[in-house]
């Protein structure tokens, strides 16, 4: 039995965080931070939890969480963890963190992606890139898991086997992306108010969305070289799930056909046969974001477009699971050596 | 571990009870019935099921079925059960029904609310009304549970300490319902498509809803006497969740005034302090469906108007779990004697 | 022509209130008053209103405003209007006030409901209440109207004939109501989110919500005397619309028997016969929110249930036309001898 | 005054007509058309009529109905038209189909992706293909309109002022086309229940949607030349809306350099500057389907993204109005002179 603290408890992955772990037979949760809410019982600020929590919020302060337990989830605005990092944190206790500090290599990208500066760049060498079914060994030996994106993690797992394959260009790759609205957070702000997600839908972010540059990092290490894609989230009226269309050139073989069906599906299978989150869909059906609500998976298939000699993948999870807490698990399974299905052994909700 | 079919197993509360039984330890299905589907595989009915479900959909053949499994559920429409239950599937096997054909004790009060006549009243004396947090004693020893309404488990459940104490008029009592979608089933009817639903409330089968005289019934025996209820059901556009908000006036104590905070709770806490799946809330707390979906709870307030003299009660369950599959699994628990909430140790999602 | 002014001219009931003057024969609309907004371009805050409204936003200062107008429209929060309106306003120009603060006649009940302060006391007698269906006559003579609640409006016409015809005990009047989220304003508070109002259902302001007076007053007055009801808000997933169930018991008649169908119909009838913005719907068709979407009317039916001497009663209406802004045209064009249709000549729009 | 029947009035686009013409100063409906509801009163269909609509529904005799009319709207299935049109029909009134039947002029090309054969070919030379602002002087002159689908409408209007300037390179557009489920119709099928809808995104018919073929003729006209697109439509848990995003190469100039924002403004602007319905936002400003609901606007911005090269453009329409009704209204003012926006002065409805 291990101990976790979260920073960033009261924000949905936070709650999800606290979903997941509760039913985790190898963690137990001694540290509910929320700096909104300190002294609070954290049950009164999700009710979800009545009964099931019984502590109250405590601050933020991450040196002293360190020497309680043995591995902290951040679940924060950009910059906290970065802000606050040391080696003695690391040395003390294991961090996953979910937000974008410690994502991307170079750190003129994140902070022009991001616009702020990057107060602890000396972590991002070590810091592993937790896209678990990509960097699982890796991720296996690390003090600090940066824990990808919801948009990225979808985004990459979806076109990573083609990418890898050498079947697309990826150059061409167009990633179309459609989220529910938990994706926001839990901030009160007019744009996320009921009134105006509801029976609505936009494009936002359109060729400046944080999740652009990540995508291309670990799409281009699949490649071997640097690329550039679109990327356009966009706002859906439901409360969870994210669905991505891609769009990329099939690169033709030296007859100049394409690649057949079984010839794409024999890549995704390469990658994901033994994976047990990720199922490549039977042909012809459609992910559903529906499909993977309140689980780990993400659902995933493809479409040849023989006249215009595109592909369409498209890929399909629960943002707040694989896309955020889900994996955050995942990862600190990896890290402590558990079954790395531990706690995750969600099925689908439906409807 | 012992051996589950489900007849109905492809409508929403036989889907529920296969992602319920995959999580429980003590129990393996090995009949997935569905008429409408036979040798479909589950899964391709159920994409949430892929991976997760092999097995192909089984005719409706009860007799065979309950030659193979220790426990059988009935998902089914009204009559069906009633049409085809014998003494010889009674002796090889269990039975939880989630249809109302054992549900009410006097037949011609079923026949007449359902239209239908009754094919074996023989066995509405045995039937055990699986009202769990009411009647687990009896539940244990039965062959054959009467899986109550998802309306009605709510509703009795609200307000059953109340009259059972003699703290309210019975026959005040009105109970306003708003349930979710799913509660109408997976048939493709015009009133439950999407479009006519969202954006939309309504209030229908005003005065005739078949739950009445079930809550009437059970209430009833609280009561000690035969009592009439009004109780009237909405359709709420999202897919899960049955609120109650119920009104009754209070007795007045001999001295005439109104019974107090602390003596309403108090009644509420003899009755359900030591139970795991009814959270009686803190004062002032209102209930929200929400706080409950994909869980087992139900989750019950109250409110004392002192310039009306009446009480305002609420309760919010989830109707495809605590409303139909949980309590299913959870009647099969105590008819086995497997801990109580085993399969059932559900958090509530949020959002 | 008239020319009108709007303060809060940027909540959703303002919004409203520009899109139904937009279409209005007789109205221009001169000023857009915003507080939080000034300067700024109002379509750019309502892009809907792109390339139709090309009006910045002005302040609040009402004094000024009432020398260019012939009415002024509050949509502001409690207490704003009481605290600035004087005689040389009202001498000016005529106001419809969509907040609550001249509906109440007994201003200690204001005080005491809404915990403010009431600052111009000197004109709660004067003003007229706005029901448009009940109180035509003194509207059309009035200089300020106090606009109905949305709740109210709802909840008084749909029990009004029966009260007044005196076919129900006013006292036994419990009224359980349904709201779409809008009538929670535009404000950036958690509890509006998407993800907390959306799958979810919740009763608020149980025993104290603040419509609960005003309806208890106007009721009153088709009683003849004082009552006291219950009223129960619930907040729906939904973006428009109100739907009551209103709850009382029915008058016996000397004999002992309960009101006909048709003795309640023609009470009904008397009063709503020629009015064209309330729809008494065929027997048995329950009124649905979404069948008077974007619309003026009020769509009414009861049932009678003769089990328990009771009549469930149902109004639909969308809270932001009838409810609000609808209403405040409707009295604007008793004020001035209009059509009383003009600009309210809306289909309801469905899906 | 002329006269107007429907056809398939009691489909979710008929109904839409019925209530865009009931506001319509210049036509009359006095047939409404309903195979599956002959002899019920329209407004027990459609309860939104209450009070409004009188009549009974009538069959689909389209023989007698065009001696009784001067136009007739077809809101029928794919076939129906082409199955009973006549030369007779078209010399007694002019026809509005709602339907594919006549819109694509290669007979081959419609019966390869409708599955169908056409039986009335002779017709489609004839046929005006009903995009208002692309071929308003040739619907003035014509008998006989096919109206364009929804998705096509705000597919086509959204990237047609760059194909026609030359700006893009039209083999390299990517349609991602998401819609509301009113799209899908009124039909009691199972994928369009509410709880299989409601907190759900997919795409379908990926690669075979058959709006394909009827924007790349479209398109292609633009284009001087035959083009082939990628168009993917996806189903969103809302009741109304299209938003399509796409994307496309600009095409460089001689000296390399990506066209600039204000040149790419300038060809939208050539085409739409004088369009009513059009809307081109203000820069930065992304179209949103709630923006224009109810109305028959089309919101239309773009972006360039110079990292890649690529121009994302999107729009934004209401699928009913301007993807159906509206826009067959609006055919309908230019095929008899009247205002073309007589009877679509809608301002969008918002929240």
């Amino acid at each position: 039995m291990i101990k976790a603290g979260i920073i960033g408890a009261t924000g949905y992955a936070g709650n999800e965080l606290v979903r997941l772990l509760t039913g985790h037979r190898e963690t137990q949760i001694v540290w509910y931070g929320s700096r909104s809410y300190i002294d609070k019982k954290y049950a009164q600020v999700y009710q979800n939890m009545f009964q099931i929590v019984e502590d109250a919020c405590l601050d933020d302060n991450i040196e002293e969480l360190a020497k309680q337990v043995d591995v902290i989830f951040t679940a924060t605005p950009q910059g906290f963890l970065a802000g606050v990092l040391t080696e003695e944190i690391l040395k003390d206790t294991k961090v996953v963190d979910l937000s974008a500090d410690y994502r991307i290599k170079d750190v003129a990208v994140y902070e022009k992606w991001y616009g702020i500066e990057h107060k602890s760049p000396q972590f991002i060498g070590e810091a592993v890139y937790g896209l678990c079914e990509i960097n699982r060994d890796t991720i296996r030996g690390a003090r600090l898991v940066a824990n990808p994106g919801c948009y990225t993690t979808c985004s990459i797992l979806t076109a990573y086997p083609l990418v890898k394959a050498g079947l697309i260009a990826p150059d061409t790759l167009i990633i179309d992306a459609k989220s529910g609205t938990s994706g926001a957070g839990r901030g009160a702000k007019l744009p996320n108010l009921y009134c105006e997600v509801n029976e609505n839908i936009k494009a936002y972010g359109v060729t400046s969305h944080r999740h652009t540059p990540e995508i291309e990092e670990q799409l281009g290490y699949a490649a071997g070289r640097e690329i550039a894609v679109n990327f356009t989230p966009h706002l859906v009226p439901m409360n969870r799930g994210i669905l991505v269309t891609e769009y990329a050139s099939l690169l033709r073989k030296p007859d100049g056909s394409l690649p057949s069906y079984e010839e794409v599906r024999e890549a995704y299978d390469r990658c994901y046969a033994d994976e047990k989150f990720i199922r490549v869909l039977e042909q012809d059906i459609c992910p559903e974001t529906k499909w993977v609500e309140g689980s780990n998976y993400v659902d995933i298939n493809f479409k040849i477009d023989a006249r215009t000699g595109r592909i369409i993948m498209m890929g399909a999870l629960d943002n707040l699971v694989k896309g955020a807490a889900g994996q955050a698990v995942q990862n600190m399974n990896l890290l402590f050596g558990f079954d790395e299905a531990e706690g995750l052994e969600l099925v689908p909700m439906f409807p």
